[in-house]
């Protein structure tokens, strides 16, 4: 099960019709989805016409419609059993590889349950295996150590003392040391997969953008891309399944195609195009991966989808309000930006020189060298440069300078209820063709590999003690908060 | 083929998404398209990555990519055999039914030959057959009857005096007297269909937005709905094709619902969401009304797809970029809206009382009446009050005043680069399943009905005199206009 979060029509057209420029390919080139387009998914969730990634997260998980904000539970906030936990029961091996936190809503939908996506540090406890069911998942990449870490270390974001990264390796759960950076993976590793269960923690936060990945060599050092993470957990799941004879059931998330950024600044998305389009550069490489693997092991099925679209994310913007648009957007302007947003916002903060300095600094730094923005106006400069401009503004700014040399348009920071593609390959592939409910597809993997949801229902809800703690601790925790600021870290 | 102009895969989402809302179905209600997805079409033209309607159309009609602007012509200009002109040369009856004016760039490219949509004259006297291949056509229904006007007659677009609604009923073309309103259809009409070859021409520039249609009885008079075309023209071209053992081509174009509006503003698109949401639904019924006729004759094929997006439209905007939005977007402030924004401002351009009772009229008949919007702000009111505003200005405001309280977004008045969604069903539909170049809908439409394009193409071009003389004409026309005049006439 692969999601591609915060991905929709528009942005698979656009991360195509890049690669075809990038690459010199012609237009009629189709990328590694684009052969395996089977139908479309509808991202409603309960409360909402357009959902939030724990609602779309949750309708794969637990195959039904819940609240905005909801991570494992249903419309009540009660547990409820997910395809991952079901597998598990089966006797499959499982795994989770995401590039955000492991803790962030789509992974935590598969393997934890929490009555809303802010409970991180209770998200972390579940899928280490405290709670009902103990242990549930055996292999973990992504980010998100942070909530790994006792509040009393630096960089911890877990609102208790626990140490999960000391717990898991107590045989309750038996966790193999943790991995923590790309050059920890050897070749063996690369060749022959790792030993399970094992937890790969490769960032505090969520892991870097891609683009910055592939021009900065010291986070190359320390991430490995979201392909390598597949491929190796491809090859530990598929030796270990083997020696099992059980199989396995895989969930891969490229987690930041909606470009979601960094908690230092906002739960929001940053309309990004430069770090948007080479998010999906790289789920492409993955998808082919993946079908790899499927063509040479016929009895699995992959399937591809995003829980809803981010951004209103458009292909030919008009420019100006006010004079008739020519139909033209412009790969060019992209391929000349070389760090996300994200990346040049943080140095940006860290600039320590006098006010002319910090003026060629953005000129030359932030907007030549990282966007590729050589002919920016003098108002554009302006609200970069000035200390008055509030950061998370200068961010969208930068995004938006960006996207309008390639006539690229956005709506919003957030989610659209668009339909998203859906796509699928391999065993009984062709039943999930046509216009779905997004929970179709968790049905799918129900039917798929025989689970029985109800059964872990049934086994969550039997003593709802480790449930009440939580949510009762959290509820406590919101109404002590102002509830207009808690609005503005929704995702 | 029936074309949804300037309909993305977020105004689909959009539509079926208002009419649960208005006809109290469940969120799992599918629409009359969504049951036959079955994939995409890519959109871009020869020369630009965003297409207009004109080489969107070639694209279909000759199976081959042009440039913006073409109509039934190559990149170099030249003209190319449609699959309507070769399925005529087998001895099939043809038919063309939309609601824009007939000589529009989607209609007018499967029946003339021009090296720009903007020459409609010339478009016209093809499609009465005045040129190489005579008569092609035996059934259009649509509006634009001012390019059948002579300019000496009121109303008239033409660009000379010829009278093609005398000139068509000669023997040389054979037409039957052209019906121009709907009360002209009688019962005879609506169920055995009409005397071939029929010309309807229902208004004088594109017909009335459905919305409008439904809600004044006048315009109800004068023109039928895209529903009933559609249902006359099948029964006309099943019995006369019954009885020749021909079979048909039908074009059918829902061509309004990316909201192109009326000359008299500009050639552009009005981001009118209620007017939008209305010609979804009427072509919602006229793809359940294609569907009964595939049904019940198996030997057919239907397709419907788009040219391309509209407006980069988008459901669940951020109202203010410096918060955070919910996720969500309100159906019930559609609901309210009575009229399209083109009427209404057809009312205001003609309303003379004083400023005040302008600004009474303003806020109770355009908006709360037409938009039902009854708490526009001062500022809103004003713009649309003031005698400076840019009519063109107000008409979009209008449709932004009436988006805000949807939360729906656009970022252009333009067309924009997103794949569109593929739906078929009938004989050898499943050959169209996937991902697809929008030539590909062509080539199977020539493989479909064993059409020979190349020979169409050849007695075509033989001798061009016919095409030199329009050509040259309208290179003449443009090299005395203002260039930067000319871009702002493009749709
Ligand atoms: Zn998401
Ligand atoms: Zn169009």
């Amino acid at each position: 099960m692969m999601v591609s979060d915060g991905f929709g029509p528009a942005s698979q057209t656009y991360g195509r019709s890049y690669w075809q420029f990038a690459t010199n390919r012609t237009f009629n080139t189709q990328t590694s989805l684009d052969q395996i387009l089977i139908g479309a998914s509808r991202t409603r969730s309960s409360d909402s016409l357009v959902t939030d990634s724990a609602a779309g997260a949750t309708a794969f998980s637990c195959a039904l419609k819940t609240y905005n904000a909801a991570i494992g539970v249903d419309p009540e906030g009660t547990p409820c059993g997910t395809v991952l936990e079901s597998a598990k029961a089966q006797g499959m091996l499982t795994g989770l590889v995401v590039t955000s936190r492991i803790t962030h809503a789509t992974p935590a939908s598969f393997s934890a349950h929490v009555v809303h996506r802010d409970m991180e540090s209770d998200i972390a406890l579940h899928q280490m295996g405290d709670y009902a069911l103990g242990r549930q998942v055996d292999l973990m990449f992504g980010g998100g150590r942070c909530f790994f870490l006792p509040n009393t270390t630096e960089g911890s974001c877990r609102t208790d003392n626990r140490d999960l990264l000391a717990e898991s390796v107590d045989p309750k759960y038996g966790w193999n040391k943790a991995i923590l950076t790309r050059n920890e993976l050897n070749e063996t590793h690369l060749d022959a997969g790792v030993q399970l269960p094992a937890l790969g923690l490769f960032h505090l936060d969520h892991m870097n953008f891609n683009l910055d990945r592939m021009n900065d060599k010291k986070i190359a050092a320390e991430e490995p891309s979201l392909n390598m993470m597949v491929d190796i957990a491809l090859k530990t799941l598929k030796k270990a399944g083997f020696k099992n004879r059980s199989g396995f059931f895989l969930m891969i998330e490229g987690s930041r195609i909606g470009t979601v950024v960094d908690v230092v600044y906002m739960a929001a998305h940053n309309n990004d195009p430069a770090a948007h389009v080479h998010e999906i550069l790289q789920y492409h490489e993955v998808v082919q991966t993946v079908r790899n693997f499927v063509r040479d092991n016929p009895d699995t099925v992959m399937i591809s989808t995003s829980d809803h679209e981010t951004g209103g994310f458009t292909l030919g913007l008009q420019p100006d309000p006010h004079t008739y648009p020519d139909y033209m957007w412009r790969p060019e302007a992209i391929a000349r930006s070389k760090r996300s947003t994200e990346v040049l916002m943080h140095e940006l903060l860290s600039f320590t020189g006098t006010e002319k300095e910090r003026r060629t600094f953005v000129k030359r730094v932030i907007l030549e060298e990282g966007l590729g923005v050589t002919d920016a106006t003098e108002e554009e400069i302006a609200f970069i440069v000035s200390p008055e401009s509030p950061p998370v503004e200068v961010l969208q700014h930068l995004g938006h300078v960006l996207s309008k040399r390639a006539n690229l348009g956005w709506t919003t920071q957030g989610h659209t209820g668009v339909d998203v593609n859906l796509y699928a390959e391999g065993s009984q592939a062709d039943r999930l063709r046509g216009n779905h409910e997004n929970t179709d597809i968790g049905d799918f993997m129900v039917s798929f590999l025989d689970l029985n949801l109800e059964a872990i229902t049934a086994k969550l809800n039997a003593n709802l003690g480790w449930f009440k703690k939580t949510r009762d601790g959290f509820a406590a925790a919101v109404s002590k908060r102002d509830s207009s600021q808690h609005e503005k870290t929704g995702r």
